[in-house]
């Protein structure tokens, strides 16, 4: 699957030339829910002994436009998950504490530890993306953020953690109806803010900032991958087969007991 | 449940009069196994609703000695539960960092935030309970510890946590079984440390360390319960149960919309 969605280093994102209806080869929603149990199962395992092992971390980034299905494809892939080892952070307008450092301190404080699988819903890549469409900062200042953002990744990558970088690529028509779905439904309403519509009025200028910062930051040690999103069941598979691949690549093992346990007799 | 497994504020905990192989009533595994499905599921939703909220907290405390199930407690509980909106901490011995400062610096700064549910696989009872055992630290210094504890949980009651506290009561039997099945089995040895041995030996008096202790801090804005732990499927439908009435009891509600939304319609 990284093969098929990754963005290569050195190659522009072409985020338009994606379908974002693409059905990834596979026929339909019921074979997507089977091969999502499978690959949701195979997790579970793995993740035990990535904890076990307590050696090597997993840093999966979700980025991706209002209504892409963050908080979706956290409910969907990682609900099977054991949560001890596995850590949710969800990057929200930073506080005025947080807005007293750097903007990555608190990205650099919420990773994962060794032997967790951490995610976050959002990241550093606000900064780049919605302080330069939101002219939050000056162009000098989120110009020169790809650089350090690849820094510190590389820094990640080096002292082990793997980054895995996910794009969730939605269609205008599709978040159209997804928002209009959120206003209709009286359960989904209060998801929904008038703040929707207009960074929804910005489309084109979050599509070229994502376009860019993509293609700027898929780098060989933590490279982009652009999930299609129009279709849930979809994105699920692709996520979770994500993540399965990293995970059997890494390979990680159960700790060697200390040695001369074997034959113990525990007293009564 | 609670009422059943409470440790009334004031009255002793009375360890040696509770069984720990108590059946709470449940006829076999199997009705176990239903009834924590069950549970698991309403946990699920209302958990989205503490999230949706994002008002209140819960804090499940879990102790328990050696081989009591703390791990499996969370696995079995808390698989089925969406990870965003619930942290678990795992308190091992402090780091330097973390040495530098009084005891209960990295609890408080590892609780939950609103709207989340926090796990403490262990915690700031060690600073009592595993320190006076092993002589960590002077009596002087521990003994003061119960009343500085009760009244940090008392702050973060009235801030907007609700606090349930599990001790994970386990017989000496079974807990040799269960370590013995750690030296047995070459899929468990690496969980076995000999340091196990050790602190089995000072069973006793980890025993009184607990009665005491938990006598001191089951308080009326957090009190322990007692869930009888040598059988897995009783010790997880007793904590299941723990975390749904508390959270019926809560009975958190997903926001109201802002205002005007109804009838807006999301442009092309």
């Amino acid at each position: 699957m990284r093969e098929r969605l990754i963005i290569r280093p050195g190659e522009p994102a072409r985020l338009q030339s994606r379908d974002a209806r693409d059905g990834l080869g596979l026929e339909d929603k019921s074979e997507g829910k089977e091969l999502l149990e499978e690959l949701v199962e195979e997790m579970a395992v793995l993740q035990n002994r990535l904890w076990a092992e307590s050696q090597r971390s997993v840093l999966l980034v979700l980025q991706g436009l209002d209504a892409s299905g963050k908080d979706g494809t956290i409910r969907s892939v990682f609900t099977g998950i054991n949560p001890q080892g596995c850590k949710v952070v969800s990057f929200t307008a930073p506080s005025t504490l947080e807005r007293s450092h750097d903007y990555l301190w608190r990205v650099h404080a919420a990773c994962p530890g060794r032997g967790q699988i951490g995610i976050f819903n959002r990241s550093h890549y606000e900064d780049v993306v919605t302080v330069r469409v939101r002219g939050l900062a000056p162009e000098k200042v989120w110009r020169r953020r790809a650089q350090h953002i690849n820094d510190f990744e590389r820094l990640l990558t080096n002292e082990g953690t793997t980054i895995i970088k996910v794009y969730l690529h939605l269609s205008k028509d599709e978040q159209r109806e997804r928002l209009q779905e959120r206003v209709d439904n009286p359960e989904k309403r209060w998801k929904f803010q008038t703040g929707d519509l207009a960074d929804r009025a910005l489309w084109d200028d979050y599509r070229e900032a994502f376009e860019e910062t993509l293609t700027e930051t898929s780098t060989e040690w933590a490279p982009w991958h652009v999930v299609p999103t129009d279709r849930n069941w979809v994105r699920n598979v692709a996520v979770a087969s994500l993540l399965v691949e990293t995970l059997r690549e890494l390979d990680p093992k159960v700790p060697d007991p200390a040695e001369n346990i074997a034959g113990t007799v525990v007293p009564e």
